[in-house]
């Protein structure tokens, strides 16, 4: 065998070190031991391995006053080790470098020329990062993240030749990745169960259950927009009528479109049993304008066993969260096995 | 450490060899090596402690005429090793034993007292089990999974106590047990992102994506029944109008029926992207009787990227499913670690 059984413990170990500094920052290796259930000398043997490839950055806080020596505290490093994130969006193509830790350290952001074909958007991407490149410090490139609606293979594909490097780019849905991004370091933090609902020019849903985002057989789930709520209803360009975003208008804020909100929202609440609701892009503005009215609907609408339990809350990071989501993608391999990339 | 990396390797490699031969039934030891990718000489000591421990039974078929000695053939022991399997259903309780290997070796089934309140329903449960203790030959009681609607902690506790025993009764959504069942040996075997409809009074989902149930934040989802498919509809007992169970009528395979179940299949299709549905319960004759009509409409209504996609088939464990299902709960701790339990 290649990994010895103590090598892919230690590897564990690690991972579980340096996932905990990525995703709730700086960290005391008291707080560490106490957290990851490893002794003292383990974490700082661990800690210091990290250190040494440049991964975490360990500093020892000034005496506070109070007695013992003051625990060090590690960090995820950002400059060492980075990410690149592209973003794919009707009007727009946004790149972005994030440091280990899932801070946007740089970003660059240009017009999606109308009508441009899959090999203009690749070849407008690559020079995105290579910009971001010959602005960037020296560091280790972990990966790179894309959101894109609709799967898109070929752009992948393309993007890897474009890109070079060994490792292909990873492909998420864009609101697949902005509830992963909510979930890891967002509005649903550390909570397992989270829909997240987008709108834009429609509405799309990141679902995730367990602490897993849902995929779908071909990356296709999270179509909630296109749920028939009103078969008698307004007609949907997808050819249906009466589809959730054809009702909901969410650039309108009225009472109706409120309405419709609440009615899709129960039927999902009912299917997915969610611990948290999180709404982002043009549904925030909706739901800052009538998150009272939208409970109220929710209450009187979904089921007594689920009805007033899910957490309603705005998308805390906004239109950066597929940027954070699709880096998140680049980082699991380095999380999972830290020093393979070092 | 109590356990070394070596030994949780080990059991990682034991708990493969049991759940392969558990779940695809009769396996030549040729095959697991090239299925498991470990060398012969592991498989074979891997086998032996297992064979040792009573979890499998290897016989060598006799020469088949072909050169080479036949591969030994290993099996899960089923009268060695069994679950009990509980099922809460509106009108009857039903108890399983199932043995390893998931065949259901004996089963009672007794009617449910109109009324009857938690306590009653946990005391007739109990002497079900009672009775097949007292017919089961000798073996290894390796738990107890509980098929019930709604959650149902108290019901849990009360079984813990009158069934002894030093594991608690493990609880699951008789859908959620059903998909589950049909996911891993049953018409979406192999699968992924499964989605199970099943038909009785209502209508209720279990839902597999990515290989895992989804139960939601309270194990409530799957309440697709539910889901608001026509605000002008039909009043549905639940007190909301149009809800889908309301509008399909399972019971009732009329052309109306049909439209309304392909209405609500492409919504759950849109949202999940599911490979396989598979429709238990009174939905198998509604999709025996109308299969076609429910795709031609699937087709019209889903989006162009899901809607020709899922496999659609009746369940292939009819009324067992559930039961198979919460077995599988009691003996995922067994395919885990085989040996803590032998």
């Amino acid at each position: 065998m290649a990994v010895t059984p103590q090598e892919s413990v230690r590897r564990h170990n690690l991972g579980a070190v340096l996932r905990y500094v990525h995703l709730r920052g700086a960290t005391s290796r008291a707080e560490l031991t106490s957290r990851l259930g490893l002794n003292r000398s383990t974490i700082g043997a661990l800690a210091a391995e990290l250190a040494a490839a440049g991964l975490i950055q360990e500093d020892t806080p000034r005496a506070s006053g109070r007695a013992g020596r003051p625990s060090p505290v590690v960090r995820a490093n950002p400059t060492g080790f980075h990410a690149y994130a592209l973003s794919v969006e009707p009007d727009h193509l946004r790149a972005a470098r994030v440091g280990l830790g899932g801070e946007i350290l740089d970003s660059r952001t240009t017009d999606r020329p109308p009508g441009a074909d899959l090999s203009a958007t690749v070849a407008v991407l690559a020079d995105l990062v290579q910009r971001l490149r010959a602005a960037a410090p020296a560091g280790v490139l972990v990966g790179c993240g894309v959101a894109i609606a609709g799967g898109a293979g070929i752009l992948g594909a393309g993007l890897a030749e474009a890109l070079g490097g060994d490792q292909p780019p990873l492909i998420g849905d864009p609101a697949a990745l902005a509830a992963l991004a909510e979930h890891v370091r967002g509005a649903a933090s550390g909570l397992d169960d989270v829909l997240y609902l987008h709108g834009d020019d429609g509405i799309t849903a990141g679902i995730i259950t367990g602490g897993h985002v849902v995929t779908g057989h071909r990356g296709f789930s999270g179509q909630v927009g296109h749920m028939i709520v009103n078969p008698a209803g307004r007609p949907c360009r997808c050819g249906s009528r009466g589809c959730w975003a054809a009702e909901v208008r969410p650039d309108e804020p009225t009472a109706d479109s409120v309405r419709w909100l609440g009615h899709g929202v129960a039927n999902l609440v009912n299917i997915l049993n969610p611990e948290a609701v999180v709404f982002g892009g043009t549904l925030r503005a909706l739901f800052h304008a009538a998150g009272d009215d939208l409970r109220a609907h929710l209450r009187a609408t979904a089921l007594p066993t689920s009805r007033t339990e899910p957490l309603l809350s705005v998308a805390a990071l906004g239109e950066e969260a597929r940027l954070i989501g699709a880096a998140e993608l680049a980082f699991e391999r380095v999380l999972n096995d830290p020093l393979s990339s070092a």
